[in-house]
């Protein structure tokens, strides 16, 4: 099953040229999530050849700008290129405000349903599910009411034995009862358990994403054991005391929360404007936590 | 005196890759005025080398995003890069409750003072004057209250003949005197009238920014003789239809436009996303207007 985060912007409030406010475009078995939604996000999406009319949901992480500046803009656009299926948003519930007064002003009536859908700052709750994908929030401590976003892989059903179905000549109106556990019966009439004829599937998938946080621990549990772990490192650990005053993270804390939560992989980003040059922001991660990238516009992780 | 124009953005409403949409920059004897701010501008600005804190006035025609969405982010980034000289903004009525929704939910408070001046799209008015330039409100039909805007250079004072001030040896504290028509009295005794002593200053110059509008006749007179009129040009003339319905103006009416007004110089700009090439665009208000020029991104104008 294919998952895949495409970074659409790096930068932290204040942008540096060549550097995005955050977004980031996840296609989870072809269905496309955006995360954050920075001044520009459209733009970053034409940039990559990525199309916005396949997003049908939309999760905001918090309303600070460099978060949802592209939202109004996005929308706007989706409307006037014909869109008439439903838009899901989720948000904190300001948002709603935010849109309504700016859709107002400029005499615009969306031809789509936007349905909102608004987050709790304060507990981790299930928030969307499809057949593929979990996404549940993740409570983060920021300057204002903030939520990560974890999206969990459900478990498949367990993967054919391509030798039996050949050898047994299993008709394949019968791949998927095997597959949910009925035994299958051949014609010489021997009963083959699906156990036999199957094997365990992948392992789910999980990605979190955790930006803009003060690193306080408190969601660590929240986020074990994913297989891609997305988290601010807005300063590198010198200025550990400016991190703190602000409600961000360093590059070094943001290793730690990786390995605490035991993350196979590491992405940082949300990067401040004063680091031109990144390679010691990576550097200073990956002592600590070998396994981390830097999630830099353009760039493309698969899980 | 120097009067140049850096053009931001050149798409309408849905931008097209490598088209942001519509921003200017004046520079008018080095004092800076923003028109319009799309989503992106401050990002274009770091493209071009161009420094938002040296704005201290932003002019905004309407509020369709594609004219305003890029001005939250904008403040907010001088605020944080430690901005603390006013900024005075020209702008429908409305943006002002836009503005102060969208720093409520940041919980953004300012650290320089915002002079919120509204526009009167019914009559035009001056909005702004100082030692340079006088700004007039263009009022125009669009779908939603609309203005351009009118830069007009003042009158200067006349300029001292080099010769004679070399020649009679005057002192550089008489200059001001003489420039205002005190005549000047020599080492001999002789009077020489200003008008001996000075040439005619150069011509005031004028600028309009018209967009958006439909191709109503309505704003000639306040227009005409311009140096420079930039003038949406959202459509072609095979489209005129559609232009008119959606209140915009073709490249040829444009062209007719700039004819009408007297105008010296015509940009166009703001065109549709279904123009991928923008020479037959130009080819068009040329057949009229020879002296036509396309405004896209990067494009700096004298005057």
């Amino acid at each position: 099953m294919k998952f895949e985060i495409t970074i659409l912007g790096s930068s932290s409030a204040t942008p540096i040229f060549n550097r995005n406010p955050s977004a980031q475009l996840l296609n989870i078995n072809e269905k496309f999530f955006l995360v954050d939604c920075g001044e520009g996000t459209q733009q970053q999406m034409l940039r990559y050849g990525l199309k916005a009319q396949r997003i049908d949901d939309i999760f905001i992480s918090h309303l600070h700008g460099d978060h949802y500046l592209g939202l109004v803009g996005l929308l706007s656009s989706l409307h006037l290129n014909g869109r008439t299926k439903p838009m899901n948003i989720y948000a904190p519930a300001a948002l709603q405000e935010i849109l309504e007064v700016n859709f107002k002003h400029s005499q615009t009536e969306l031809r789509y349903p936007l349905n909102f859908q608004p987050t709790d700052p304060e507990k981790s709750t299930t928030i969307f599910e499809n057949y593929d994908v979990v996404v549940s929030t993740i409570p983060l401590a920021h300057r204002i009411p903030c939520t990560g976003f974890k999206f969990s892989g459900k478990k498949r059903l367990p993967k054919m034995i391509r030798e039996k179905v050949d050898e047994l000549n299993i008709p394949v109106e019968q791949i998927s009862l095997i597959k949910r556990g009925f035994p299958f019966t051949d014609h010489k009439g021997k009963i083959h358990g699906s156990s036999q004829l199957t094997t365990e599937p992948d392992k789910p998938k999980a990605y979190a994403y955790c930006s803009d946080t003060i690193c306080d621990w408190n969601y660590i549990d929240l986020i074990e054991n994913v297989d891609v772990l997305y988290h601010e490192a807005t300063f590198m650990h010198d200025m550990v005391d400016r991190a703190s005053e602000t409600f961000h993270t360093t590059s070094l804390q943001a290793a730690q929360v990786a390995l605490k939560a035991n993350a196979e992989r590491l992405l940082i980003g949300h990067f401040s404007a004063r680091y031109r040059e990144l390679e010691p922001v990576l550097a200073e991660a990956k002592s600590l936590f070998p396994n981390t990238f830097l999630a830099t516009e353009g760039s493309v992780f698969r899980l």
